[in-house]
């Protein structure tokens, strides 16, 4: 490892107009971005980042599910070193969940270009391509796991849009050809650092612009569906209902109070419901729910869940209520690799930023990646917490600290 | 009053075979009906009505918002005594709520003009166009708003549909002129007497085929909207979180378990609920929800909203949410005619027809015709209390009973 401590310069102004240009694909009002995978808007996202990574010298590549690689190639055959997150958003969520980690890997790789020469391993930047489930409920980190060889022969036609078409469908609506997703694998990466914003509020709480992240949280969705017997909203006794309303709101209190009383770092949220019919003067007929319940430790994790089940489980019964519920994801968490993470950590200290460790309550397509490579990832302050919003806002600053920390990561690792 | 006690004969294959037929217009599988006001199903039902009318030897009449009139002369110029309920459904509704009123009504007057020939009074059988603002959420009691003139001359442009379109779009695309409206305007009806299905267990619990209806409750509609911040469904600790759907779940559960506590006859629904963004890995930015709650007493009534209106407060000011309300709609509790309410208690004995006497849980047309006229209403049991349901269901013999009861009580107020 030559020269690790030496001081990694980025432009920020350089940054900042990048951020700025990527986020005019798909924006909405003055901060959002709504930039769905395989959109005209996405496609415009991918084109530029494909020309950016050209421009800073390095080879392009798309593979077979839209992923844009730049590389930097190494002096060695040895397996390459990766940076980069997805350049998909929320409907509409801002200009940096996702984008942020695709332009830190591309400035990252460009700064050591520029200033340390030939790596040693190969280091690429990445734009993954799906990583929201924005467009597809189920597409469930579509470009990550496309990457590790985790889509299954037959899942291209059913992950299925919110508006009803295939995965499939919207892929060859831009030239993708389902049939050579297989051809995505990679098998030659080593190691695999996420830059992120923290998209929580504990960076800020703390005062500072950087954490390592040495553990993603485990998570599980749940749909949900609660049933009663509709029924006139004025003629029939409440003391005789049926309604799956009442039955529904009791357990979404149940449910965020037990995650709220387990205590940090436990989280729950029910973020979908939906009513039928749906009319103010009708008693319901039936309630669909999400629950989304996340915990880093295995066995709260699924204390909480126990809990949960148990709760809908008593209140659907003492109510007169029927319940169902599927697992439509199911993540373990993952813990970082500790070796990257002390290796962060170091050059963190070296770089001069002040920095805390901390687990994600996010999952981030990382947690795929750990499956075929060495994982960790760099967080950076997010203000006010928020993202998935038009209103997230990370400071150039705090991005260039982060940025300079994924650098010297990747010096770290490949030079 | 003569032949006060005479038996009134109602053949009930007849009954029958006109709900069944009527039940065709807008008819959604084996048992359901779709037909909201001025849709192709009200028109093909209101023709049919007309044509009914037609064949029991009724002059038909249809005035400026399409109520069909059935009318049979009296010998004198004595004011009306009128019958008849809604022809339009919940979407989908039953064959019963509000069709079972005007088809008795026509059987009733068919009934009295053969076997007691002409009445003193002129007597009305009337098909009102639209009672259930299933089409427009806001149209509250479109038809006997008309007769009573209580549609204000703007109205026509602020009833809005759920689909968009204003009520006078609507008009004008079934050849019916909004400006025409002040014509439907009566002030020449005496009594008007309803016939409906229960929408409640009450008759079904006492084993009893018909009530007299003493009162109509009062009702009030909120739409309410609970506003936090939205954010990342597992990056935010629950203890800072300001979660609208933890708002929104803690006043659900609130505002029934007040009125449940209040116990009978007070009611509260929330049948309604939209949440914004609605994907399930984002706290929502606000649930936008309607509560309908209602009490037959004046006192009771504003007890309950002050208490639903106070814990709205309390549990957006806690959770530092913000909620604000409107009152989308607000009927006074609404006492039956007393003269009109022992004339039915009367008749009904001298039928040999068991009763009971109750409060109406429901708002029905009776109490915009209050403003006009003396009313009072006939409900007929109805089985599991089920209504706005394709499952709502009433017996022949039940039916009959109840035309019985009303074709004697039209019977003692008109000859």
């Amino acid at each position: 490892m030559p020269n690790p401590a030496k001081f990694i310069e980025i432009d920020s102004a350089f940054v900042e107009k990048t951020i700025l240009e990527l986020a005019s694909f798909g924006a909405v009002g003055e901060t959002g971005v709504s930039r769905t995978v395989y959109s005209p808007e996405w496609i415009g996202a991918t084109d530029y980042y494909a020309k950016a990574c050209a421009a800073a010298g390095l080879d392009v590549r798309r593979d077979a599910v839209g992923n844009v690689w730049g590389r930097l190639k190494g002096s060695t055959s040895e397996k390459a070193v990766v940076s980069g997150s997805h350049i998909d958003s929320q409907t509409p969520g801002g200009r940096y969940d996702g984008a942020l980690g695709a332009v830190a890997a591309l400035l990252a790789v460009k700064a050591l270009k520029e200033q340390f020469g030939t790596p040693r391993r190969t280091v690429e930047a990445v734009a993954l391509c799906e990583e929201e489930s924005s467009r597809f409920p189920n597409a469930n980190y579509w470009g990550s796991r496309a990457v590790t060889g985790r889509i299954a022969p037959g899942d291209p036609e059913r992950v299925i849009a919110f508006s009803g078409e295939t995965i499939a469908e919207a892929m060859r609506a831009v030239g993708l050809d389902p049939a050579r997703i297989p051809e995505a694998r990679r098998d030659d990466i080593d190691s695999f650092v996420e830059l992120h914003i923290e998209q929580g509020p504990i960076l800020e709480q703390a005062g500072l612009p950087v954490a390592v992240v040495d553990a993603i949280t485990g998570i599980r969705h749940y749909r949900a569906e609660i049933s009663g017997v509709q029924n006139h909203a004025g003629a029939f006794p409440m003391d005789i209902r049926n309604d799956p309303l009442a039955g529904f709101a009791e357990i979404a209190s149940g449910l965020i109070n037990t995650a709220h009383r387990m205590g940090r770092p436990a989280v729950t949220t029910v973020g979908r419901v939906l009513v039928e019919p749906n009319f103010p003067g009708i008693i319901p007929a039936k309630v669909e729910f999400t629950i989304d319940a996340r915990h880093p430790d295995a066995q709260a994790r699924r204390r909480l869940y126990d809990m949960h089940e148990g709760l809908m489980r008593e209140v659907a019964a003492r109510r007169g209520l029927e319940i169902e519920w599927q697992v439509m994801l199911d993540h373990e968490p993952s813990p970082s690799d500790p070796g990257i993470v002390s290796t962060l950590q170091r050059v963190a200290g070296e770089q001069g930023v002040p920095f805390m460790t901390m687990a994600s309550g996010a999952g981030h397509d990382s947690q795929q990646m750990a499956s075929i490579a060495k994982v960790a990832m760099i967080f950076v302050r997010s203000k006010d917490g928020r993202s998935h919003t038009p209103d997230e806002f990370s400071s150039v600053e705090d991005i260039v600290a982060g940025i300079r920390v994924l650098a010297a990561g990747l010096h770290a690792l490949a030079y």
